[in-house]
């Protein structure tokens, strides 16, 4: 096993991730310099992850990296901002070499480039704990334009992009659950466990229609609740609306406990929206323009707090939950 | 033990960090905004520590706090940067308790007030490893006019601030070393150890005199030695121009090693500049009026590399040396 000195790791494997983007001097000085585009400001979020608590050690570098790179660009999705770049903290296990390090790398590298999301600095050090990476995600909306939480008025219609509930059970096919699966949909739900896809062109799109957008990390009910809980307002989720992936389906036709996992799991990283009731054909229409699915599935009501209505209109009991995201 | 559930440590220990600061919306929202004042440009930078590797678990919550926040702000100080807020990410272990986390919190907040310098955002997350601290510093320059480590040319005045070594043999005595030096030097060098003082007011007075500067980290020789790689220029020291603590001369006194100490030792968050020589009598002059020691230790040269000379003037041997801060 080898391992590159900092400085090496910084000069050869790290600057290239900068793609010559000129405040960030190519990581050869303490600091990067950047100022929003003219009319704009910055959005700036920041969301740590954790070998053994959001991640397997033993997971894909490349994966990981993709992953910690993604559930922050979401963070912007949400929030209506184009990605201007990133800053990292690598904090190092003694166990990672030379050959994990270049495909953490490779995995940034792929997706800056698909992203349009340069590293702009950051730093690096040796933990003797767990691999941890903490990304400081910078982007930028038209100055007092950036969509909040706390927008919800009653009445706007509740829509969400993607599907819904697969990472949960992507989880449980990492720890080797639903072997009754076929394998086609295990292989589905892992790979929506292990990388998510930030929704950057809907959240843009949305911006100017919606009143609150989040996306969903903690799970459909409890990020929805959040909104709720900004915008002083309830909303209620009719079940059979949400939108399931067939590998969820099929989930779901053999255990009804599937059903909890959709409302509850976490790890998705699609968006939820809040849509005044007259913005809503065109935010569809948007949706198919930049092809991710968008599908109302209840609304926003005066009061507080999140329901759920099965298919015949029966209220579902949800548990107090907090989510894990391994 | 007990331990704030996430929410509430956010809610109740964090929101009040951000002193009311508009674009942190209370911690409320997934991002926060921010724009540079008219004419400026944000700086970042990112600096995370690590427990076990920058402090000792068992430091004081509040210091260990303060330290973290200062490293950071020590950077803007060197870029002289005017301090505009910061983003943190809090990796915790089980056994942090509500009583340790107020302490943090309260060491925090006295330097968020003294350097004017609130929480905008960031993450909470658990970790089966050490506690980490992971800080995204953002300030702000006249657009164009952050210090660079690249500017330095020959005949440049190389000057520091403060005194020098003291953090080193602080560490030392943290680890039982230095018995013999009286209790006052122990605790004196201890404390620069544990509390660097980020010189914010000379690094943004020099910002305009000087043509680069670092922050002592890692070492007087090897920050003196990012300037002259990134300036394509050498750096001579003379050491018995270098200024010592009257701590740092009673352990010099006692043994010669500590030479070497000073001269590689880390972690005093001093800056180092280079000033054209017309320009040190004003930055001497300013220096005191901000109430800061600044003392010309040598100059940059034609060449590379930093040497160092003793008091006859003959070269010092210097060791390749990295820095561990623990």
């Amino acid at each position: 096993m080898s391992r590159l000195g900092e400085f090496h790791l910084i000069r050869r494997l790290l600057a290239p991730l900068t793609r010559n983007t000129p405040g960030a001097y190519n990581l050869t000085d303490d600091a990067a310099t950047l100022a929003p585009s003219h009319g704009c400001e910055l959005v700036v979020t920041k969301d740590a992850v954790v070998a053994g608590v959001h991640f397997f050690a033993t997971d894909p570098p490349d994966l990981i990296a993709r992953k910690a790179l993604r559930v922050n660009l979401s963070d912007l999705a949400a929030k209506g901002a184009r990605p201007v770049g990133f800053f990292m903290a690598l904090m190092l296990p003694d166990h990672i070499d030379d050959a994990w390090l270049s495909a953490f790398v490779g995995g940034l590298g792929h997706d800056i480039d698909e992203f349009g999301f340069p590293l702009m600095g950051g730093d690096t050090t040796a933990t003797p704990g767990p691999l941890a990476i903490s990304i400081t995600a910078i982007g930028e909306v038209k100055a007092g334009h950036m969509t909040r939480r706390n927008g919800a008025m009653p009445d706007d219609v509740l829509c969400v992009s993607g599907t819904i509930g697969d990472a949960a059970l992507g989880l449980e096919v990492a720890k080797g659950e639903h072997k009754n699966l076929s394998a086609a949909h295990q292989e589905f739900l892992l790979g929506r466990y292990r990388l998510p896809l930030p929704r950057m062109l809907l959240g843009q799109a949305e911006a100017a229609r919606d009143s609150a957008c989040i996306d969903i990390s903690d799970g459909l009910c409890a990020d929805v609740g959040h909104i709720c809980t900004q915008s002083n307002v309830g909303a209620i989720i009719e079940f059979d609306k949400v939108p399931l992936s067939m590998a969820v389906r099929a989930a779901l036709a053999q255990s009804s406990t599937v059903l909890m996992q959709v409302l509850t799991g976490g790890d998705d990283y699609e968006l939820a929206f809040a849509i005044p009731p007259a913005n809503v054909p065109a935010a569809l229409a948007h949706a198919q323009r930049v092809g991710v699915a968008l599908t109302p599935i209840g609304r926003f009501v005066a009061g507080q707090g999140v329901s759920v209505l099965d298919a015949s209109g029966r209220p579902v009991k949800l548990p107090a939950t907090g989510y894990r995201h391994r």
